[in-house]
C-alpha cells in the first residue's frame, strides 16, 4: 500500500478528530506545559497557543501530539484566525485553558497607563476574546469546560500590584459572568486562584534561596485543572484555590 | 485450624490497621453514605458517626467494611470516647469528614435562642471538638485530611436563615483558622461550599416537582471530596464550591 | 415649692422620655465611653450596660445623663430584665450599640472548648438576645438603628484567633440577616469592621512602644457610629470598615 | 473705586484659592450634581468634569461657584490638560470624586469587544489617569480625599453585566491598591458601593412604576460622600455600601 501526503494528512486529521481537543492559551514552560502533558496523556489533542515560535517548538517536542499556534491573546483577528485553524485542523475544542498572564509589579506611581492597560488586555480582554471563539461549538455540543488561571491578586488589590491585581479582578469577574451565563447551557467555567509561586526556571532564578516545597509544582496544579474537566455536572466547582501546604495566607 | 474469638478479633484488627481510616461524622443517607462508599471503594476502613442507631445499622449494611458509632457531635465526652474507640478498633484516622449539619429556617423573630445555639453547637463547636481529637495522630503521621462540608449560607446571612447562616459562617472561619494552623504541619484542611439542594429522599419530598438535574448528586459531591484527599501537597485547595450546572447563583 | 422623691422621679422620667434613648451594650473605657459621650452630646439619654459595677459608676460620672445597668450579655434573663427597666426608666431605645466583645488569642491547640464557646456567647448569642429585645419597640416606631461593633477577624480566620474569628464571623453573618430582615421595616442595622487597635489604657500597656497614630481613637470611631444613625433611609450603609491611615492591610 | 477686568479676575482667583477645591469627574444630573451642591455649600470650589458642554453649563447654573471643564475620562491628554487648568484656575484639588461610569447590559454573546473595552476605559483606566494627576499635590499637602463611586457589580459578576461588572471589579481592585499605597501618605481613598438605582430623570423613565422610596436619593448619597472627607485619619473608611432601606440584597 502506498499512501500519498494527502492520504496521510487525511488520516492524521481523522485521528485528531476522534480525540477531544484541548486548547491551552498562554502555553509556556510552567502550568501550560504541565497541563498540556496531562491532557495529552488522557488522549486529548492539544493546541498550544503562545506568542513566541521558539516556545511553541520546544513545547511541541515535549508534548506528544501537541500542535503549536502563534497567537496574540489581545488581538481579535488573531483569535478569529487561530481558532478557525484549530477547528479545521484538530476539531472543535472541548476544553479551553486560559493561562495567558502578566507579571506587573509596581504601585500607581511606578506604573504607566500603558502597563496598566496591557495587563488588562492580556488577562481580561484576551480571555473575553478567546471565550467568544469557543462558545458556539461548545453550545452545539452541549458540553465543554473553560478553565481560567487566576491569582490571589484577583481577590485583593495590594499597593504594589496595581496593574496585575486590577486585571486579575476583572478576569475573575468575567469568569463569574461566564459561569453564570454558560453553566445552564452545559458549559463548565471554572476559575483557579493560584496562591503561590509556581516552580519554573524563572521563579527559581528570581527566588534563589527557596526550598522546593516553597513552590507549587505545575504537575500538581495540572492535576486539579484536569479534575475540573472531569466533574459531573450535578456538582461543578466554579472557584478553586491552590497553594503549597506551607504557604502563609 | 481452630480460631478463637480473640484470634478473630486480632486478625480483624490487623486487617483494619493496614488500611487507612476515614471518619465520617454526620453520616446519613446523602453525602455521608456517598462519601463512605467512595472511600470504602478505595480501600479505606470507614467509621460512620451519627446519633441514631437505626441510621448507622442501615449504613453499615450498605458500605462494605464500615463500622458505625453512636455519636453526639456537640458533646466533648462523646468525642473523646468515640475517637478513642476508633483509634483502638480501626486505627488512627487519616481522613476526617465533618458532615454534621442542621436545617434551621427562620428569621430572628421566628428563631429561639435555643435553636440559634443548637445550630452553632452542631456546625461549629462539634467541628472544633472533633478536629481536636484527630490532630495528634495526624501530626504524628505528618499527614491527614480534614474536609468540612459547608454551605453557601457560610458566605451570606440571609434574613430567613439567621441560625444556620451564623453557624455556617462560624464553621467556615474555623476551617480557615484550622487550615492556616495545620497546613504547615502537613495536615490538609478543606472547606466545601455546597450551593445546592442535595438529592436525598427528604429533599425530594420537600421539593416534589423538581427534575433530577435540579439536585446535586451525593456521589458527585463525594467525587470532589475524595479528590481533595488526593491533592499533592504542593497544590492544596482550601475552598471548593459545588453546584449543579443549572443552578442560579 | 416642695418636691417629694416621687415628684422628682416623675420629672426625671418625663425629661428622659422626651429625649431619644441610646443603649450601649458592652460599655467600657474605649469605644463604649466615646460613643456614650457622642450620643449624650446630641441629646440622647444613654443606658450603659456592662458586667462590672465599678466600670458603670466611672462611666456614669463621665457621661452626662448616662445611667448604668449591670448586664451579662450572654444571659437571656438579664436581657429581658434590663431592657424592661430601660424601657420603663428611660423609654424605648432608638439606638442599640452592641459593643460587647472578647479578646481570645490562640490556635485550636491552645484554645479550650469553653473559651471557644464563651467567645461565641459574648459576640454572637449576646447580640442575638439584645436585638430581640429592641425589635418590638423599633418596629412600632418604624425606625431605629442597631450598630454592631465588629472586627477584621470577622472576615478572616487567622490561625491564632480561632475562637475570636469564628465568633466574629458568626456575628457578622447575624448582622447581615438582621439588616435584611429589619431594613424593610425601617430599622437600620450596620456592622462596623474595626481594623485597628483601639487606643485604650490596656492597649497602650500591651503595646508600649507604639506612637499615638498607630491607634484608632475611640472619639473618631464614635463619629462614624453616630453618622450611621443619621443616614437618611434612602442610602443606608450596612458595612463600614475603620482603620488608622497608616495601617497595613 | 473702579476695577478692571484684570482686577476682577485676580480677585476671583484669590477667593478661589482660599477655599478648598473639589473635583467631580463624571458630573451629571444625579450624584455628580448632588455632591457638587453639597461640597459647594461647605465652601468648596467645585470643578465639574464631563464630556458634554450642555451638561456642564446646566450644572454650573445650579451649583454656586462651580466651574465646568469638558473632559474625556479615558484620554491621558485630557487628564493632563484639564487638571493643569484646574490647578491654575482654582488651585490644587483637596477632594477628587471619581463618578464617571457606564451602563452596559448584556451577556458575553451580546457584548462586543469594543463595549467590553469601553466599560473598562471609563470605569478603571479613567480612574487611574485622574488619580495620577492629583497625587503630587495631595502628597505635598499631606492630605486629600479620593472617593470612587462603585457599584454592587464590583463584587459579583452577573451573567448579564459582563462588561460593567468586570470594569467595576477592576475599579474596586484599583481603589484598594490606591488606598493601601496612599493612606500612609495621608491621602484617604474610599470606595462607595452603590447598591441601588439612583433617582434621576433617566431612572424614572426606565422604571416608570416604581415608588420614590425604591430609589436612592442623590442628596443622601452625597451626605455619605461628604462624611468620608470629614473622617479623622485615625479612623478612615475604605469601603461603604449604600442602599435604600427596602432594597433586597
Amino acid at each position: 500500500m502506498c499512501l500519498t501526503d494527502a492520504d496521510l494528512n487525511q488520516i492524521t486529521k481523522e485521528t485528531a478528530m476522534t480525540n477531544p481537543v484541548c486548547v491551552i492559551l498562554g502555553a509556556g514552560p510552567g502550568n501550560g506545559l504541565a497541563c498540556a502533558s496531562r491532557f495529552s496523556a488522557e488522549g486529548y489533542r492539544t493546541a498550544l497557543l503562545a506568542r513566541g515560535e521558539a516556545t511553541l517548538r520546544a513545547l511541541e517536542a515535549d508534548v506528544p501530539g501537541a500542535r503549536g499556534y502563534i497567537y496574540d491573546a489581545t488581538e481579535q483577528t488573531s483569535a478569529e484566525q487561530v481558532f478557525a485553524r484549530i477547528r479545521s485542523e484538530l476539531g472543535p475544542p472541548e476544553v479551553l485553558l486560559y493561562n495567558a498572564s502578566t507579571r506587573d509589579f509596581g504601585d500607581i506611581e511606578h506604573t504607566s497607563p500603558d502597563a496598566f492597560e496591557q495587563a488588562w488586555r492580556v488577562n481580561s480582554l484576551g480571555c473575553f476574546l478567546a471565550v467568544k471563539q469557543v462558545i458556539p461549538d461548545m453550545r452545539q455540543a452541549g458540553r465543554g469546560t473553560i478553565v481560567i488561571m487566576g491569582a490571589t491578586a484577583s481577590l485583593k488589590g495590594a499597593a504594589g500590584f496595581v496593574a496585575f491585581a486590577a486585571a486579575k479582578a476583572a478576569q475573575r469577574s468575567l469568569a463569574q459572568s461566564l459561569a453564570r451565563h454558560l453553566g445552564p447551557q452545559g458549559i463548565h467555567v471554572a476559575y483557579v486562584v493560584i496562591d503561590a509561586v509556581v516552580d519554573m526556571p524563572a521563579s527559581r532564578t528570581m527566588l534563589p534561596g527557596k526550598p522546593e516545597e516553597f513552590f507549587a509544582q505545575p504537575r500538581d496544579i495540572a492535576e486539579s485543572v484536569f479534575f475540573l474537566t472531569r466533574q459531573p455536572r450535578s456538582a461543578w466547582t466554579f472557584e478553586l484555590d491552590l497553594r503549597p501546604f506551607g504557604e502563609s495566607w
